[in-house]
This record gives C-alpha cells, sequence and structure tokens, in this order.
C-alpha cells in the first residue's frame, strides 16, 4: 500500500535562524504581529509499505537520513494511506 | 493572546521540484521506496490575535503575503494558542 508522509524538519531551538528572521523583520514591517518566526522544511512524498505503522516507521528513518542531529529536529506531521 | 500558527508553503502540482528531485534519489539510493518527494517550506511562528479564529485568518492573511501565487500553494496546519 501506499502512504502519503509528511515530515518537517525544523532548526532546534536555540540555533539561530538567520532566515526567519529576515521573514519576521519583513512580516512586522507589513503590520503582522508576528514574533519568534522559525524557518524549517517540509517533505511530502508517497511511500510504499505494508501498514500504517510500518510507513510512520519509514518516515522516521527517512526523517533521521536527512536531518542533520546536531542543529535540526524532524517531526513526522502526517502519515495518509491512499487510496 | 499568543497563538502558535504552523504554515506550509509548498509548490504547486505540476511545478518542477528539482530539490525534490534530489533528495528522492538521495533516499532511493538508501533503499527507501519513496516516490514523488517535494520539498516545502514550513513556518513557525507567534502571532497575537483576539481569538483564535482572529489568529487563523492573520495566518491566512500572512501565507498570501509570503507565497508566490503563481507557483505555490500555502496551508495554514495548525493554529494553537499558547499558554
Amino acid at each position: 500500500m501506499k502512504y502519503h508522509v509528511t515530515l518537517l524538519i525544523e532548526l532546534k531551538d536555540g540555533i539561530l535562524d538567520p532566515q526567519g528572521r529576515a521573514v519576521e523583520s519583513i512580516l512586522q514591517g507589513l503590520q503582522f504581529k508576528a514574533q519568534n518566526v522559525r524557518v524549517g522544511r517540509v517533505l511530502e512524498m508517497e511511500v510504499e509499505a505494508g501498514s500504517e505503522a510500518e510507513a510512520s516507521a519509514v518516515a522516521h528513518n527517512i526523517g533521521k537520513a536527512l536531518a542533520n542531529p546536531v542543529m535540526e529536529v524532524f517531526v513526522v506531521e502526517a502519515v495518509k494511506e491512499l487510496v
């Protein structure tokens, strides 16, 4: 079966995020009351697996492979079966 | 009140995503059965608003301001009140 996986990879708290700072100052310039903006990556993909639990495990392994453990954390945001 | 907002900005379907292709070939090289990998941005921020509905509306306006309407779509993934 195929599963749609959404994976977030973000900088750890405390790691300086210049891109987030830039977006924050743009938003504040546009009069949005936004603070502590952090920019990360989102990966959407289709994964082949026998069950939702297996797809979730595969997604965790993919996150481990792609995120830099020193600076980044990953979150498996969603695993949905494709019909 | 402050709300934590998660906003996803992704390339529209059909727009070529070279970064996604690169990640896909890396994952396949690592024997992961991943297909149709798409890479986008995730923005996490704190937003000042009077209610959850207002925070959600602010998040939509921020998405409109930051996403390129020709190539990208945005999704307000989550709005959570901060305590």
